[in-house]
């Protein structure tokens, strides 16, 4: 095991911690960590709501999740040498849930979990279709995930960060703030919102305190979405053996990361979120020097997938095109096809037995795929999601024999207000 | 070979064969094929502009591209026995160039081409970076494609036909000509346009004639936008193998196809087109008697890829947020995120010599894959593009020693209005 | 479709052809066919027994199958500048049955058979067990082979030629003839024999005739095994998309090939054999001067398998070790073991309902992978079998349930003597 | 993390654990730790020379391993239920080295080994080649082994356990004493020898003593071969996914297991053999009542890989034949083509600039896979063995240019009698 510079104690909160994180992007948080490229270290990190989601039936929690808490973050680190203009190689060499731990009150111990926001608190891919809230246990065991709540399904985790990147430099940051609340001035009462403004309400900020503190809490960027320094990219196939390449924008790079998962759809549609679990992650970090201007990289994050997630030789496919439900035609919106793409895969895994939230977490948290097919044929997109077959304890592809029905149980917990 | 169906002379354009297709979906066009369940059998296809674009060096015939005639599609069949609420299901047996002939003036006879539309004539995915026309043509040599405008990259071709459908019924049709009408007035005049309306000039109806041609040329629908019924797609993955479920929507289903492409990248991002070329199809079909209703596929279609596309292992990926080049911040919108995407892979590619045209038709026409990573992480959405780096004869992944830099060539042929 | 330097009409017999091919290694069969350094060019091919095996229910043209016949190959192709000691590059551009046909008396006109040879006549990997001869017909859609005498099973073919490969220099085939006819001698009489001596009978020796044929078929090495020159090794992945590395022994190459195959399990252990057709195959030539000593290749083939080979996720293997089934140890003896694995599929196979002969000529004929799992654990070999799952139309792994029957149906035709 | 029912303390000898294991099979070897059907839970693993073998520069230790105290296992297990005729059913949940230790003076820690036995004291696979002692030091780090011995390559690990097996029973021990001595009277003096029969010397037989002890110690089998039990079959494959089915012959099933690989070649040529470390496994075992004949298994484990691990999509392979060196034919010999393959593809890589022995220390430890390609084309056997390119930092395949040059650095330590 790389050491430990990031270490975490489980049976404190995330502002209880020997270092604190943050769960907020500003330039001046401090980092506490250093590192030097070469090296190869262990970092813990917290689930994204610092525990405050359980291993329960119901999902009170949930409709009530602390969002201005999110997103916990292990760092910022310290890469020794890194200078803005440069590009920070990541190695992801192993990252799973705590290790040597199969059972306990944290997602991570032994379980993780998959929520459907509530469209008052939070919203999600398909809020409209599925206005409450909704929550799914996932348990794991050997690397691949089961739930009470979804029967006859059943598959590898790719264990994944959601989020990573590096600190924005105070321009960067700028920007950020000045085109998203640009944005939310469109329709500032949206619910739920176009974006998420700085919020200095449960902003935590390393080891900032006093004037400092307050400053960069009223500045920082929220952590939700993915932006020039990689951040909640939510990208499933960031596993073990990936190597990412991120811009440097401030000395020493600051790199930080968590929302660890066990495993996710692509666009972990069900927002609250892919399978949530603490663990931790084993990194590598060198630097291409002046690699930002050398290779054209002047935002976002270059990545190379490694070769070890689960492999599936059969696929089953649906596609959605950018008309609403209501039949009103859209401009090539990739985003709707592809939610009409979801609800067709929806409708069809209900013809089996499912009910439509669970058939709705299994493409939130299993390895499906979302491909952009057609991005010219106007006026429609084309989206597909890919479902691997052998998730299922049964057949699921379409024949004369008509659907296998599976046995529901107990069903999705659900929760309103 | 199974039986040839529907038979093409290549020395005769696609109005002058002995079964005279369509270019516009319409439920009167007359099928002139029947087929019935558990048939397999040959249709062979012009490629979709009839031989308008040439194997030369010049992109005049993309600038002055004939687009009221697309796409010349091959068929309608009739399958025994099909009723409305049928699912149709279509094997792909094998698709592939003009057989046996390996040189000639028509694409599918041992080339293909990739053409951007200038923005006046057609547009594109990145129309407005790149605003005039191109063309780049590609030889194939035992399945794999190779460019003298376009060096250093060799691809094996996942052969496809990039349009298939059954025929929309009359309600279906006008609900089409509706909402797409219904944009279409929101910017009439846009160039590039919304939408395509119908339009008589240049429509090719089967052996329709007189007020019979005259009527179904005013209401039937252009080819170019997927819908419910299949259509255009450009699924760069049904090729050989793959098993696709159709909605049938009128009696004998009247199933069509074209558009063949030797390889494209998801989106088809320079929309003239994939590799574009003739050639033909073997299919298999068979009906799922009710199977909308039983497997709840009111449109679109359902597929199972098949397991011959060729592997790869190792991938370089770029990511893309939804904030446009200069700056504006958009609302999950993966379009925008994939456009992105594409333009830091093309600014990428150009550090190792190419130009930003050669690297655009790269992303056109190889099997790059392009997914929806993230689409809940408000404000922005997060789109990946993944490049095989096998395709490439040099080291394309980032590192110290900088990029190789590679001959670019003659360069892709341009022309501008 | 590359130019056909080597034709063949389906309606004459091996003999009869414009260029008639030989079925003998010799140096001074002379090519009758040219070709260049980068040159890419088709050759048709006869199935092995030049037709004597039919498209019905009997096993007696396997049972009398005409042994001295085989191989029937097309060749010497002369690739011009070719000089011994040079490294002969094969790039297998595609490969097939007989193009455009889809049926016919002859294999590879929409259909291929797999045989077991009778122990008196020929022999196989487990005549022991199997003394009898055994035929089954394959027929082919679409890629995909199925069987009336072999239910529940079907798979897309790895389309390979069986056997391809360079002259030998007069010194090397003097090198053959005397190490296998010591060989021979230590067991002159053993049914099936130890080696396949010379042998004037049905020698086709291409344009030959007079002094030079007797002399030439007196000495001419025999087809059945592979050598230093490649022949026949029988390497399923031989498929589209491969390229070879031959040694040169002979100024010109004088390459040949033949025994095409439709699909093939490692081992071929059926040994008459694979799925055995006619057809084509499109090569592109090139060389390496002087790739011998560069590469360190003196004698065997090396090769790069394609990229498009179906893909499996799911196998089941068994495993096997050098005992013998009466209980005697053989030392490290990887041929034993291989044995045992496959004996231990069989049986396992007949739980399902098929016969022995089904479950051999399965192993025989589908995509299976043998491996070399352990040869240095004193004193046992353990080899192991993998069948991709995904072949059968039920679950064919082990449960609590017990294994799933099959109706045999007609089964395998059989014949005696 | 599972509980772990066989706990190992790093610090102490194998015989000084709190539960002692053994090294022999043999049914009267009491089970220690009760399991039963449905459990998950972790089993911990010394390496099989229980720290002999030294991560420095000299190859010393290999040559005077001691050989008669292999292979430590931990076990036996006994599963609840298990009886004579039942099939067990193993899942590897998870297998590693010594988690959360990346350090240390045992194989496991941070570290492996591949060793070569001289020919005086265990031989191997290619010891006439080979006769001395060497050994290589890899280091892991994120999944991935390098070695300062053998530059320029790098793979993931393939972590499976070589050995794995349950109880022989009483008859079926003897019958394995019987057929080994009478292959070893057949030349009882032979260097190495033909196998190896019992030996009381280093025995360790869990807690049995006294006159059980002595008694046991006489008939127990060594634990070299892989036999009906399963045992040491050495299948790289057997990783984490991997569902084993093993024949129960005793009452509990007595399920043992040990010699964890870090990585290993198909064959584990070097004998001394994959990358071998100590650590951890996983397992969930449940039965299937009178499986053995259900399923037709009267011997040798039946086994489904998982799909987890690294995928390569491109290979460069070599043949050989069952022809030796100095070019006597042998019949039908796939031990011998094997060898010949493995000498063709060190032969190819000297060329590169890699000491013969580094060349084979690759084979033995990168994930290469060796197939039985042909076993029927008489006299001569085809065995091919397949190298992932990807393993290498530099371009090894076959071209124009001439072989890159590598440093071949320190090379590969050695040791002679």
């Amino acid at each position: 095991m790389p050491e430990v510079v990031f270490p975490l104690d489980n049976s404190k909160k995330f502002t209880d911690q020997q270092i604190v994180g943050h769960n907020r992007w500003h330039p001046d948080i401090p980092a506490q960590v250093q590192v030097k490229p070469g090296d190869a270290f262990r970092v813990e990190c917290r689930e994204w709501f610092d525990g405050a989601i359980h291993n329960d039936d119901s999902a009170e929690d949930v409709l009530n999740a602390p969002l201005p808490s999110v997103h916990v973050l292990s760092g910022p680190l310290e890469v020794q040498g890194a200078e803005p203009g440069d590009l920070l190689m990541v190695d992801i060499l192993d990252v799973g849930p705590v290790p040597q731990e199969d059972s306990g009150p944290l997602a991570g111990q032994g379980w993780g979990y998959t929520g459907i926001f509530a469209k008052e608190n939070g919203g999600g891919f398909l809020t409209d279709q599925f206005p409450d809230a909704y929550k799914v246990i996932w348990d794991f065991r050997g690397g691949v995930a089961t739930s009470r709540h979804v029967p006859s399904v059943s598959f590898v985790g790719i264990v994944h960060p959601g989020l990573m990147g590096t600190a924005p430099s105070a321009d960067l940051l700028a920007t950020w703030n000045a085109r998203e609340q640009e944005l939310i001035d469109t329709d500032p009462d949206r619910v739920p919102p176009l974006a998420l403004p700085p919020l200095p309400d449960s902003a935590v900020l390393g080891t900032l305190s006093g004037d400092d503190f307050d400053r960069v809490a009223r500045e920082a960027a929220r952590t939700a979405p993915p932006r020039e320094n990689g951040g909640n990219q939510d990208i499933k196939n960031f596993t073990k053996g990936t190597r990412v390449f991120y811009p440097v924008f401030v000395p020493g790079a600051k790199l930080s990361m968590g929302d660890l998962h066990f495993s996710q759809g692509d666009g972990e549609i069900t927002f609250c979120g892919a399978i949530e679990m603490g663990g931790f992650i084993d990194l590598g970090v060198d630097l291409i020097k002046g690699g930002m201007e050398t290779y054209g990289v002047s935002e976002n994050a270059i990545f190379m997938p490694g070769n070890v997630a689960p492999q599936y030789s059969e696929w089953l496919a649906f596609s959605g095109t950018s008309v609403t439900l209501d039949g009103k035609q859209h401009y090539l919106d990739a985003q709707l096809s592809y939610q009409r793409a979801c609800l067709h895969a929806i409708d069809y895994l209900t013809k089996f037995g499912y009910s439509p939230e669970q058939a709705y977490m299994i493409l939130g948290a299993a390895p499906i795929e979302g491909r952009l097919s057609g991005v010219v044929d106007i006026p429609n997109s084309c989206s597909t999601v890919y479902i691997p077959t052998a998730i299922f304890d049964f057949d699921v592809s379409p024949g004369k024999g008509g659907p296998h029905q599976v046995d529901p149980g107990q069903g999705v917990p659900k929760a309103s207000f």
